[in-house]
């Protein structure tokens, strides 16, 4: 990777070691590593989209929750799904990694999840960083490239709301786990190895969509981005949210990390069309009314209070 | 920044909180921050460089060594570095941020020193990400953009080894700390405000420098990497490396996170103009001898052992 530095707990020698042993695990999935930076050339008139992702122990997962490859696959995945949710195309990633001692009989594993999801995406590894730590971190940066990026902010009234697949999963296997209690396997795996809607995103941008979020705060958090990026209220209907067999409304409404999309298009999209090609769902689930930042919900056709704990104005 | 993560210990607010304190901290600095990525456009026909680096509380710093205010200015130039190695032109920078409680108070600080490498470098700060953590750690990742980077494979036998600055500062700072002493005011400095080469790399890249690497694991790593890249033995005269007063030759030679450059150049580079035009020395310390990658050593003329501690091939 560019830069190891020499200084760290674990001494240079093991990190090189370290390094050479996931660059072996990735074989052709690793280019250019070993320079100070990495060079990618970009495609003539395409735009750099580029964003960054940590996933920190004990903060965004416990170890006895996941494998060390999904935390790998996990970690990887969340970061490029900001590139599918501006419709990019994923060319390089750089992983830094902090590491204790007692994640070093992992590191295979984790370089092998790190690759599942970059292979995935159809990217590169290009560089990072590797340096001992007191609790495990990885810090993922994606770089991608559009001809015309997908915003948040391309929403107008009149739109329709879309999301993409079905929510609850991850949230309802935290919910569990903080119980103390095992969650289902549909939960967990929902949990564990979410899916980056890259190729979904650029078929979708390319059939009217307009503008794009990824759930990672929530459903109500991010209609609430959505919201305020375009300056439109945007109503919810609550019963039409397409849950994972076993959430709640609350799992699908509040949970995070879901890496769906939530999309606004001018006209209507051809849901059996997306579903036949990507083999999930795609539903309408509101429209945008009118100017002015807003989230407002109904059910069964009748306006309702917003949902316990909802806060959309907290950005 | 891009997508900040609502379940972490610190709560979704209170990192919305803090995104905002940092963006007001850095006025017109930060530029689109607050979609899913960031989108930069590439100067047509330059290729795209990037690095990352991640500096972490106790393993790169200890939290009375250093301010705040340096620690996020060091963090930040310790990756610009690279883009001074590879002689690119700083576009756009991301930062993220693991805060424990502790380190709080100090955001404000520490997004002036953030601020404050960034703006000396000519970037912009485009996106990043905040998350609770138990210990102090940042990761910055930059980008930059060059027509033709500098990497540090252009070596071979018969070029001229340079070093910009004056070695041995960092590591005399970093000796007296851990002998519970006070380092100088010279070395602390150099240790806790150290500068990224760019406007100097791209300047020796114009006028016949192959190669270059920047040094961060210490000039004796450093020359073996370039010479490991370049497939050359390179020969160091450790009496001419260049010192700032007080270091020891182990200071100068072993101590990593300089941030100066070690250069190959095909032809002598005027050194009295370079020195008169940036402010610090460029010295000839070396040549390159012959094909495979060796480092070497005299002193007053004489071949000489590698100075203990030294292992060019960790890598």
């Amino acid at each position: 990777m560019s830069t190891p530095s020499s200084d760290t707990s674990l001494g240079a020698g093991a990190e090189f070691d370290l390094i050479r042993s996931m660059r072996e695990r990735w074989g052709e999935l690793a280019v250019g590593i070993g320079d100070d930076a990495a060079v990618l050339r970009p495609p003539r008139g395409d735009q750099l989209v580029v964003s960054t992702d940590t996933t920190l122990e004990n903060v965004h997962f416990e170890r006895d929750w996941i494998s060390w490859r999904e935390v790998g696959y996990r970690g990887v995945t969340a970061a490029l799904s900001d590139l599918a949710a501006m419709a990019a195309s994923p060319a390089g990633v750089l992983i830094s990694l902090e590491l204790p001692r007692a994640a070093l009989d992992g590191v295979s594993d984790l370089a092998d999840g790190i690759g599942e999801a970059v292979r995935s995406a159809g990217g590169k590894i290009v560089g990072g960083n590797v340096a001992g730590g007191e609790v495990f971190g990885m810090t993922t940066t994606v770089l991608g490239f559009a001809w015309s990026p997908l915003t948040r902010a391309g929403g107008r009234p009149g739109d329709l709301l879309y999301v993409t697949g079905a929510l609850g999963g991850p949230g309802a296997a935290v919910r569990a786990w903080d119980a103390g209690d095992k969650p289902t396997a549909l939960h967990r795996i929902r949990f564990a190895h979410p899916v980056a809607r890259i190729a979904e995103a650029r078929w979708l941008a390319a059939r009217g969509v307009v503008a794009a979020i990824d759930i990672s705060d929530g459903l109500g958090g991010d209609a609430g981005h959505l919201a305020a990026a375009s300056d439109v209220a945007i109503e919810v209907q609550l019963d039409r949210v397409p849950r994972v067999a076993g959430a709640t409304e609350d799992d699908a409404f509040s949970g995070g990390e879901e890496y769906e999309l939530l999309l606004l298009a001018r006209a209507p999209l051809s849901e059996a069309e997306f579903a036949e090609r990507f083999g999930i769902p795609l539903t309408a689930i509101g429209r945008t009314i009118e100017r002015g930042a807003d989230v407002r919900f109904t059910r069964d056709g009748k306006r309702v209070a917003a949902p316990a704990g909802h806060d959309h104005f907290s950005r």
